[in-house]
């Protein structure tokens, strides 16, 4: 049993609505939200309300079967055009990930598949599709969190970004699930978490869940991954992923190419966690990729309210760095141009 | 004559108190404060008023010949030790940056040579010394900013952390200085500011300093830098540093260390820009350097109200990156643990 338990997204139990947590408030709210509009479903996912890219594929399944039960066509004809369309806009949503469009082929699949059928039969089909959809999902990422457990040992230091847990997917996450799953095994192990600028994911969501789940952790700024490295406290990097090319390439939340080139800089072992249906066959390296942009607003203003983090996270607060000479290409004052050479010493 | 014309520093005019721009409400606020006790001008330097390396050495003069404007001491030897004892709790403020406790010396020197002269006298010598102080620094300034120059192409995209501009020193700045200069002398160049969490001083200060110098700018968050290089918008990248030891290596505000392994990784030009009082001699290397820690608080609330950044600033917001498969050790899915040995591909 996973030490984090929570239903993150579910159907009501007359299939009227879909019930997810409002991501948005956390950690200062747990809060339920019932969507049954497109609208609704819709906004949810481009704000952020259900987010992580297992989790919103889950999410835009569940979706289609309750705008299904709710549909008011009383033939195929206009019940497919009906489902076909709400597909559409649910997949505009969010462009990176895959997942969202992959589940909701799924759900398309099973209504094309049974045009021969009834409504009801379909609309049934179509709640069995969205429940597999989401128990494959949990035992997808138990499988994952065991194989990645086999990379981490006794007293490691994992330096995690974003939100890959149980709320980015179902049960123990993805990237996060070798960390529950460890210390539910009596592992000693520490989590260095990146806040995730700017909407603190990695401050608001894995800070939550790590804690929860008792694992040791601390919160940093994005911006102090490097000194955490170069301090010896970090043993391996553990992200997610939303969608991932062919040749391997991964495209994941913002900041973790920087994470990776930090890790590879410290010979520190880099591990992207993800259920293999993100693995995106049609696209051929990370250049295909569509890189979603969003508000300035994000940046410029804080969108979230006190507190952005659980009240009694530890937090490591370095205000400097220090840059090593061989990284400086030149040192300018007053004086003039100071350069080196590789390894060779400045003369100041 | 440089566009920025703040007097971020100066002597109020019956040398009772230091008057600054309070930088914690920049840039909603520009609001002067007068400082004339030793623990508002130590609250000061903590709080982060005044920051910058080069202005709080400039700040800590001012306020030492104040302190000694308004000693109530009668002879040289409490007048004295009054002074040394200011002196080294302004010194203790803050540890990371040489200039603090560089400048406080030349004050103290000042008194030591003029033991055998009038306590007027001393005070006189300690006020030309803080100008000369000041002034040095505006000169300083324009030099590193002139050889900064010949560093830069017309149409170079700039990145930059933190705040090296006229705040943090006086008039140009130092590595925002070429920035500045060059936009004055009709340069066509492109600032790429990194936010620089927890405080925010990119944002909210480099932001406020090169939009009203008139320059093209744009502010990313820290963990976006990777994804600007990777998009070949940065020519180079400009910091200032806030102590050097003596083998180059760097001390800056967190984060430096992870923009130079990232401009090596893109092979972009890293620079370092600072007054030549900035370099330590006594110090071998960044071993050497202590490092700054501060408050949770500063990581897990936002201190600064809305707006975190000037309103009509340009931003650039994406949500994901893509990291390059030759950066990853291994993609876990519950399939198992795919490998690459570097540049190979994966195979699914």
């Amino acid at each position: 049993m996973p030490a984090i338990e929570i239903d993150n997204i579910r159907i009501s139990d007359d299939g009227s609505s879909v019930v997810i947590i409002d991501q948005t408030l956390l950690p200062g709210e747990t809060k339920f939200i019932e969507l049954s509009s497109v609208s609704e479903m819709y906004g949810a996912i481009v704000e952020l309300k259900v987010r992580g890219a297992p989790a919103i594929g889950i999410f835009a399944a569940y979706a289609l079967y309750v705008l299904a039960v709710r549909s008011e066509a009383k033939d195929y004809g206009s019940f497919r055009e009906e489902m076909m369309k709400h597909s559409a806009l649910l997949d505009y949503a969010r462009p990176t990930a895959v997942n969202l469009g992959k589940q909701l082929k799924r759900m398309e699949k099973v209504i094309d598949s049974l045009a021969d059928t009834s409504l009801p039969t379909i609309i049934n089909a179509m709640r069995e599709e969205a429940i597999s959809i989401h128990n494959e999902d949990i035992e997808m990422c138990r499988l994952i969190s065991e194989y990645g457990l086999t990379l981490v040992g006794d007293g490691y230091g994992i330096m995690t970004h974003c939100n890959a847990g149980p709320l980015a997917t179902s049960r123990y996450g993805t990237a996060l699930g070798p960390i529950i799953m460890g210390y539910e095994r009596g592992m000693r192990l520490s989590a260095y978490i990146c806040e995730t600028r700017p909407l603190l994911q990695g401050a608001r969501l894995t800070a939550f869940e790590l804690d929860k789940a008792g694992v040791d952790c601390t919160l940093i700024c994005d911006n102090m991954a490097s000194i955490v490295m170069s301090e010896g406290k970090i043993n391996a990097v553990f992200a997610g992923c939303d969608r991932v090319a062919r040749n391997g390439d991964v495209a994941n939340k913002v900041g973790t190419s920087g994470l990776a080139i930090l890790a590879k800089h410290y010979d520190i072992p880099f591990y992207i966690f993800g259920p293999s249906t993100t693995i995106d066959m049609d696209c051929a390296s990370g250049k295909d990729i569509e890189i979603e942009l969003r508000k300035p607003e994000e940046i410029k203003e804080m969108f979230f309210e006190k507190p952005m983090a659980p009240s009694n996270v530890k937090c490591y607060n370095p205000s400097f760095d220090v840059t090593s000479r061989e990284l400086i290409t030149a040192i300018v004052t007053e004086k003039g141009i100071f350069r080196t050479n590789g390894d060779k010493e400045f003369i100041f």
